[in-house]
């Protein structure tokens, strides 16, 4: 199965695309959404949503994996980056696709198993998780690379649990 | 000119449609758009994604006006809202519509003619503008037809400058 994982913002949204049993995870696809600053913000959240349909519609995800919101110190960018993740929980509820949410904690816990994890341990780990030659590149796209990875790993333990109680 | 007046939230997003020359308006319809505190959060935002496009097919407004965020203390209620406002904003762009953001204190100085007026002022002033009977109900819906009058009062000063500059 497929999972889109989505690093949410008005300026750049992340997305990366992993395939995998839960668990085991493969890459398929990363990289940015981004808009422009000088144009109003309807025109700039319709352009994010219009991206990321695409990117539904070119890849079939059977689930969405969307990083919960850091608490920025900034009222303005918690707003802004709320614009950007409503337009975008939206966006794939509208296409019928399971949405999954995730702290920042729980990603890290997934993905490092250490929730207090730095920035550059989740991206070195995302690098060996799916083998690949680089860190990925910007941060936008690593983030949402982790929250994919995380769903698996979510995905997994339920399965585990599943099985434990049978 | 029809406007559509809006103040957003995930639970209840009021709306308000009214008609007039600038300056001059009169009510055509107002409400609310409700989600179930039950259901996820996705979906709660595609049903006010859809409920809100209905209106827009029905009344064919000219322009959208949307109140700006007030900073609440909980962070938690600014993401919600933030959420439910670029779903809005998104769905008004979507159809092609101008977009307009008005902050509470610019509502305020064009219904009141004062700008730390009481709601309840506001709310006085909507019904005697709009010819009511009574005061709209609930304040979700009072406050999108507020902004509404917002707009087109803008409106107004606009081309009251345009005349001025010929």
């Amino acid at each position: 199965m497929k999972v889109l994982g989505i690093d949410p913002g008005t300026a750049t949204t992340g997305f990366g695309v992993v395939e995998g049993r839960p668990g085991r995870a493969s890459l398929i696809d990363y990289g940015t959404i981004r808009t422009p600053a000088g144009r109003d913000m309807a025109w700039r959240l319709l352009e994010i949503h219009k991206q990321l349909d695409e990117l539904i519609q070119k890849y079939q995800p059977a689930a969405m994996a969307v990083e919960e919101i850091f608490f920025h110190r900034n009222a303005k960018t918690v707003i802004s980056v709320g614009q950007a993740r409503g337009v975008i929980l939206m966006t794939g509820a509208r296409r019928g696709i399971e949405v999954y949410e995730y702290t920042p904690l729980q990603v890290k816990q997934a993905v490092v198993g250490y929730g207090k994890a730095e920035k550059k341990q989740v991206q070195i780990m995302v690098k060996a998780l799916l083998q690949m030659k680089d860190i990925p590149r910007p941060d936008d796209a690593a983030d949402a690379l982790a929250v994919a990875i995380c769903y698996l790993h979510s995905a997994r333990i339920e399965a585990l649990k599943g099985r434990t109680s049978l």
